[in-house]
């Protein structure tokens, strides 16, 4: 037997080595099943990768797509823009440049300063994309009206837009009255409108007026809606004196910052019914000495947030028969602002607020860039004994808690020949600014915004740069200023 | 040997077998281990179920879980809706329902036939949820500006709504400006302002004028504006004698269909200015007889799509200049229409193209809804001698390409007895309808909407049913008539 038992001895062990590892091997086998079986349901859960979405996934999808467009940094791709032969929209240039992926750069290229296009904070919301973002859907606020009383506006983005103020404390907010308006420019005669007599009464139109130089809109809004109850009444300095005895059918517009020249303004008709305009009033542009709390306070989501093509203002009002009033107006030209808009900005107030103090605050950022802006150009203007700016002295913030260095949102030029239309100087020059007699001052001045794209503001910086670089072969008769 | 032969035989094909089994095994081991490393590549694809998606995922997933929540099929949920105290919005409940989930329903509730409201068409969007959802990103059109040439409006949503008007055949849009508002409503006074003499000139102010019954808001709003250049002049009846001589100075509002009778109407002052209000004319409301062409015309999303929200207008102008100065009235009153509604009309206007004279066309779905709506109010008020509607006859229509069933959007409801207030009889019954003096006609008329939700008009059927059915044990005055 013990051949036999010899001859097994060899297989004994290795039958055994054999079974252990397939044994093994088939234990790993069942938990690859197991783990087979359980993968299926788990990608179900994903539905085979629309990650869980259905209705919004392609509109998602779209908008990425879009946006992941290069446009070489120099411009940009909308959803909106018009479609190319591909069908898909194409690249939107920056001035300046060109090309279809905008690439090009236009040399010498005129600068355009004029308008006050807040797009200095657009690196700010491309940088924070999924807290600006919103899904509207197809059935979003079809109704005209937005509350079961019937109103026009959103409840939560007039809660968010109090808290913003209560947490910026630029404004007091909690007697006052909110009213939306398709922006501060419908607002201007929506409480030109609220705060004039009654068309039945027998009292005279009111006289609308501004000091000196003064936003241009007031004027002609007021002199297009012209009508029975009020009348542009020009430059307050005219009627200063008259008022000393009686301010009665006055309505004064108080731009506090002031627009062109940045001024924190105070009224000079006193006891005259006064709107303050308080577009600027953000710490990105000024420092916040104290809450404004004024009867009658203008406001536009396009200066704090940058959104001036959502076209959304608001009024704060003490009286509520002026702010009953001033909803009217808005009720009866265009029966209130997009519900469109107030969807979209009640996502960018929450992210605003969101924001504030820590690492991404949007007026810390925002008063980064514009501060680095007016210390570009005050070093060019500074080198030029032809132009002068506006002179902003360093104050305390009570946002920012220390104090802060100037940071404008238009330099008020001023040239310093007296004969000289600065306006005309600069166009000279590829400069494109607003002229001082736009807001019914001197020629010698004129208005440069420093709030637009930063490819914009470098062509200011270059063409200024030259210009001032020009002086010095200038006429001689320079240095007898 | 033998025995060590014979103890080996019974080993060697267990052996076999066990290496056949142990190699397939681990053949299969190999194949999972490999299946398990491509698998996280795949998953990684998907970003671990992001689906590619990155700033848009979080806005698309609170969209979708927003709209999922039930509110009974009798509310529904807003993104912007009031925060409850889990911070999330909560159902909005339509009339005649309450509850948290809007399942209590209110008994014997008083119906509001009021507002022209258009949410009859809401059940079309949330069945197209993918075609109408549009992500709007946080630097979408932050300018003011939506053009090279500084326009305020879309060219793609210009062309798009071009596109649909010749789709449709309900307007000739080749030879026409378009100029885009806040709602038609804005374009009420944009066009008087338009074609009335320019504030410099020597001419009198224009009269603004309509035939009764007429919509209110032409009165309303020219009131409330009214200027040096214009001034609402009342019904046409009153010039309709004297135009025969010189209609000079005359805007004639001419409205076709007609709010409130849905009546097709024509100019009363023959050489007039007048401006056609076409708001209803589309196919689900009324037949299209033939693209309208008129000098000017206008337009809103509201009625074609339902957005009334929105607020988006349009007016179509064969004249250069009355459409430049149309334009400059929008840009000096709001800057023009919200660039977020123009971004999200534009999706639902290319969803209506796409969905025209297929099984989903918005206007067959449209018109299904409205005349069976007209069906069903008719078999109620057939069954009355005090009360009438409006009476109309089927029409060939030019889209549906047959004669269609009407399909108004109002009832002009009547009531036969001489001296009865008929808005105040309906709200005695629980109905809220707009007296006829709103419009300036006779008390005895009163307009009932027929455009709202379906809760709404189910509400307005029971309250006259059973208005209808007391008539029955009326005063037997009622049998004289």
């Amino acid at each position: 037997m013990e051949p036999a038992a010899r001859g097994q001895q060899p297989t004994r062990p290795a039958g055994l080595g054999l079974l252990v590892l397939l044994c093994s091997s088939l234990l790993l086998n069942a938990v690859f099943i197991a783990h087979h079986l359980f993968l299926p349901a788990r990608l179900g859960d994903e539905d085979g990768g629309s990650c869980g979405l259905s209705w919004a996934l392609q509109a998602a999808r779209e908008a990425e797509a879009t946006a992941a467009i290069e446009c070489s940094g120099h411009g940009q791709v909308f959803l909106d823009g018009v479609a190319g032969e591909d069908g898909r929209p194409g690249c939107e240039c920056n001035t300046c440049f060109g090309g279809p992926d905008c690439s090009v750069r236009k040399p010498n290229c005129t600068a355009d300063a004029d308008s006050g296009n807040p797009l200095f904070l657009e690196p700010y919301w491309r940088r924070h994309a999924a807290a600006g973002a919103v899904v509207v859907s197809g059935w979003h606020r079809m109704s005209y009206t937005a509350t079961d009383d019937g109103k026009f506006q959103s409840l939560e983005l007039e809660n968010q837009i109090r808290q913003l103020h209560r947490a910026v404390g630029n404004a007091v907010v909690d007697d006052k009255h909110v009213v939306f308006g398709a922006g501060s420019m419908q607002l201007i005669n929506a409480l030109v409108y609220a705060l004039s007599p009654d068309a039945n009464a027998a009292a005279p139109p009111s006289r609308v007026v501004s000091a000196v130089p003064y936003y241009g809109s007031y004027k002609t809004q007021t002199a297009m809606f012209d009508g029975r109850e009020y009348k542009w009444g020009g430059p307050t300095a005219v009627w200063a004196n008259a008022s000393r005895n009686s301010t009665n059918g006055f309505i004064e517009f108080v731009t506090a910052p002031n627009n062109p020249d940045t001024e924190l303004r105070e009224p000079v008709l006193r006891g005259s019914a006064a709107v303050f305009d308080r577009a600027y009033y953000w710490p990105h542009f000024t420092p916040i000495p104290e809450p404004a709390d004024e009867d009658v306070m203008m406001f536009t989501i396009s200066k704090p947030s940058g959104h001036a093509g959502s076209r959304l203002g608001w009024a704060l009002i003490r009286d509520e028969k002026v702010a009953k009033r001033a909803y009217e107006y808005v009720q009866n030209s265009i029966m209130g602002a997009s519900r469109d808009t107030q969807l979209r900005m009640l996502r960018i107030v929450k992210a605003m607020l969101a924001s504030l103090h820590g690492e991404e605050d949007i007026f810390a950022f925002g008063h980064d860039v514009m501060r680095t802006r007016w210390r570009r150009l005050n070093a060019v203007v500074s080198q030029s004994r032809r132009f002068s700016l506006q002179n902003i002295s360093p104050q305390y913030c009570t946002y920012f808690k220390r104090v802060r260095e100037p940071s404008p949102a238009y330099a008020w030029v001023k040239c310093e020949r007296e004969d000289e239309d600065c306006h005309e100087v600069l166009l000279k020059a590829k400069i494109i600014t607003r002229t001082g007699t736009v807001f019914e001052a001197s020629k010698q001045y004129t208005r440069v915004s420093l709030l637009k794209a930063n490819d914009d503001f470098d062509a200011l910086i270059e063409r200024f740069t030259d210009l001032v670089n020009a002086e010095k072969y200038d006429t001689p008769g320079l240095s007898s200023i």
